[in-house]
């Protein structure tokens, strides 16, 4: 049977992840000729108006005289942005009900690794000591969410269910079932002030950019700890590595960073205080995201109508 | 206002802890008299019929006469039972509700710890290598628990909340919502067989030591991980040891040793895939097990009933 139509798949150059893309979206959509950007001649790229993209480069897109609009495989979509701010084409981002799932998982076990002192019982077994810290139930202690989406309230409730007093800040006020909900720039230090165990979740815009800063670590009380999923450059790396040294921040797990791969010679890597992770908190599902995708597409090709796309003034 | 009766603390020498059990205790029971054994002259021994003990030495024991039974402020009697094995005194162990939470909590949190790979990644960190690993969801591993008691049903739900699909084993055939029950010998190596994360949360009896042994680590699938958090002699530590060094299992948490504190020189300290805790995955709260002993006390003053007592033979 022939393609219908033909769907490009644009990546970074040497994506390692191209070919599970491709795979995992042309099983998802028979009707579709999913193909590398390259593999199309310039009479094929004249006639696409969608593309699924992967931090694609922006002179690739260019290759697409008619597109419409392109819809993302990935959640975070800042680059994107960056790199089309003077373009007025149409970004649709991932919303996968699966990977806020992974992600609240993810919040719920380094969450539990602070909370049972995982950090420092792994020290104290590199030194072969025996020593059994006082344990303060989960009902004692305030995890703090920075970032109320679908990621967000997922979190949330998975935090709630283990006994945990979970509160949450968002840019525009939320409303969620046993959560303390702050709001704006006002409230977020309220919300610092109580907080054990700090989540950021937030979308990588330029009024998150550095957010977890200084000030928000004199907020913090002695002893909180930062668990940081969300993008690197919301945290500002010299405001934790001091928050860090003169013991205002007991720990900090850390899945993103500025640069990734993280640095060979970055301090992070040998700070006995923080907790390097690859950028592993929730890896994308290739084929529950590939159903969102086509379900998605197939509704464009039927009814002409485009999913949510993102708010270029808010940025996710 | 004077007490009414007087409630003897028996406990090992020199225990760290005889002191907030003691605090606890009175706060919990305003109308008894709770003091130390060696604080009671031999006429007021003669008038105690009951007493609350944390591992006490069986000649501490012999000086309270007229004792019918004592109450543990531990869940886990079996050094008692050995002690007073050709005695007929009645033994009322601990069934703190919360301690099962505390647990069920813990065996999540280091299921998730397995689960999320974090062992790896520390190694990882160790080296200053960027490497994600491929991540199979909750729901496509199984954890099998050995034993199905009141911390057993605890960490089922949590686990079953979780995601992960859920195994139990247990001397007679247990019905637990969601999980798959497996009773008797004959059955333990069906579900070693399809196991991922084994998590032991057994009683120390004759017929539960060494029962992680050889054999059960053979039946396990190459590449599964182990959790104790019930005794140490329930895991034949030489078969563990060869498991780890033969890639048969993974990893291992272990929580609890034969010999506790874990001597320097003992192999479990620096071996790459254990992580060894000082017995910490369910302390207890001093608060709600004075609470429960409280009540049980109460009830036979004034009924003269006693709680459940421990089945000699079972040994629980």
């Amino acid at each position: 049977m022939p393609f219908r139509t033909t769907l490009p798949f644009v990546c970074a150059p040497s994506s390692p992840s191209a070919g599970e893309w491709i795979s995992a979206l042309q099983d998802a959509m028979p009707d579709e000729r999913v193909v590398l950007l390259s593999e199309l001649d310039a009479a094929a790229r004249a006639m696409c108006d969608v593309a699924i993209v992967a931090n694609p480069l922006p002179d690739d897109l260019r290759q697409l005289p008619n597109l419409k609009w392109v819809h993302s495989v990935w959640a975070g979509v800042e680059r994107m942005m960056a790199d089309l701010r003077d373009s007025d084409l149409k970004i649709v981002r991932l919303v996968d009900p699966q990977l806020a799932e992974t992600m609240a998982e993810a919040v719920l076990a380094w969450v539990l690794y602070l909370h049972r002192d995982m950090p420092r019982y792994a020290r104290q077994q590199a030194a072969r000591q025996w020593l059994a810290h006082d344990y303060v139930r989960a009902e004692g202690k305030t995890v703090s969410l920075l970032g109320l989406g679908a990621m967000g309230a997922a979190a949330a409730r998975r935090l709630r269910a283990a006994g945990f007093k979970v509160c949450g800040w968002s840019r525009t006020r939320k409303l969620l079932p046993d959560v303390a909900c702050y709001a704006g720039d006002e409230e977020l230090h309220d919300m610092l002030g109580r907080t054990d165990i700090l989540v950021c979740l937030l979308p990588l815009t330029p009024e998150t950019r550095g957010i977890v800063g200084a000030k928000a670590f004199s907020a913090l009380p002695e002893g909180a700890s930062l668990v940081n999923f969300a993008r690197g450059p919301i945290v500002d790396d010299q405001a934790l590595r001091a928050a860090l040294d003169n013991g205002r921040l007991l720990h900090a797990v850390l899945d993103v960073f500025e640069h990734e791969p993280l640095p060979e010679d970055a301090w992070q890597w040998v700070h006995p205080r923080v907790t390097v992770l690859p950028h592993v908190s929730a890896p994308t599902d290739y084929r529950t995201a590939s159903a969102i995708v086509a379900s998605n597409i197939a509704r464009y090709r039927a009814e002409g109508v485009l999913p949510e796309t993102v708010d270029r003034q808010l940025g996710y």
